[in-house]
């Protein structure tokens, strides 16, 4: 079965995750919004009017018959499939409950550039993002780095101990961003996570990432995802 | 084996998405927050230096000797065990998925009033928090209620089908919580989505949560929660 991954075809946004899951295992995908006609393709597929399940927004994946909307959920179904995730009820409730505290990690990395909401464009919030972000470096990077730092001391050298899981990959996706978004920041901040930069470097190192990292199947950071740099916010 | 909910003990917040799918299923449970000591211990499970697996923030929900964490998480795995959503894998991706869509729109609702982060009061950003919340009824409430108002068009009487799932719990407190913070927006809003407000009655009827509606279980709306009636933002 070929599985095809259906997401904005310019960014890599919240698709991204699953892509590190999916290169990271090795499995057969297309990014199927990225081949031609394939974002019209995606747009029919959420509004149709057939169909029981249409999904509320990219991304999400075809997998055979089902169609899976919810990064976190896809990734759900995905380290079940692919041993991204612990075989046992417990354990793959406990990756899971980790990847859903990433997912509201990247709402509040969004909220930076954004704060009076999604449809509005930056330039017509920048004294509100300035705020937003000062909040978000004294008060929720910490807080949110801090948490993960403490799990990969205590259970080391992964967030759930000994073996990778898609939540390591989608960490290392966090580490990157915060440092194209917000360099002069993040470069100061890391001495204060330094588990969290080495398990970041420790994943870049897993040869079907580096692979990927190198190809031109990832797409550059820009200023229409989810990290964006600009510069009146990173200071 | 009797659950411990573990919620902040005054407000509905996150943790009555749980409390209604405890109450619905008659579930033998505690709200343990909201015993005698129950906020320290609830601090204490998530700062212990000790265990492998400490939740990020509440409501966390103690099973056994699971310690489970985020909401969608938790009602992932009470959905499995309480006949609150199907057992087939496809539509238990399904209906988990429908709940982290929720789980977005809840966050958006909570930025009408903190849209300049979550630390900050209310009275220090009014000015975005109007702008936020423009926005929100503008675009965000039309977009997340259409899609479920369609859902329900399509499966009905209830979000995924013939069968009430934790979905159709939450999108109950959604209704209960928007006619709570916006009564005038919402009232003019109802019209748009006659299907979502009757699954919401058909919720409120059923036997269990009419019981606990009623009861003293069940905590006030205030302006501590993620919904908040604030006169400028209704207009």
């Amino acid at each position: 079965m070929t599985y095809e991954l259906y997401y904005w075809p310019t960014i890599q946004g919240r698709g991204e995750y699953v892509r590190l899951a999916l290169e990271d295992a090795g499995a057969d995908y297309v990014d199927a919004a990225r081949r031609s006609n394939g974002t019209a393709k995606m747009m029919a597929m959420m509004n149709s009017r057939r169909g029981a399940t249409p999904p509320f927004a990219p991304p999400f994946l075809k997998a055979g018959k089902l169609v899976i909307g919810q990064t976190a959920n896809i990734l759900l179904y995905l380290g079940a499939r692919h041993g991204l995730a612990p075989k046992a009820d417990a354990g793959r409730l406990w990756v899971h409950e980790l990847q859903l505290t990433i997912a509201d990690f990247v709402v509040e990395i969004h909220d930076t550039h954004h704060p009076l909401g999604p449809t509005l464009y930056y330039e017509d919030q920048r004294p509100a993002a300035k705020k937003r972000t000062t909040e978000f470096w004294d008060e929720r990077v910490p807080k949110y780095l801090g948490y993960f730092e403490n799990l990969i001391e205590r259970n080391g050298p992964y967030v759930s101990g000994r073996r990778v899981t898609y939540v390591d990959l989608s960490l290392f996706q966090i580490v990157e961003g915060l440092r194209y978004a917000f360099p002069g920041r993040m470069k100061r901040f890391e001495r204060k996570v330094p588990k969290v930069v080495a398990l970041h470097d420790r994943v870049a190192a897993r040869p079907n990432i580096a692979a990927y990292l190198a190809s031109k199947r990832r797409i550059a950071f820009n200023e229409d995802g989810i990290f964006r740099h600009y510069k009146a916010l990173d200071l």
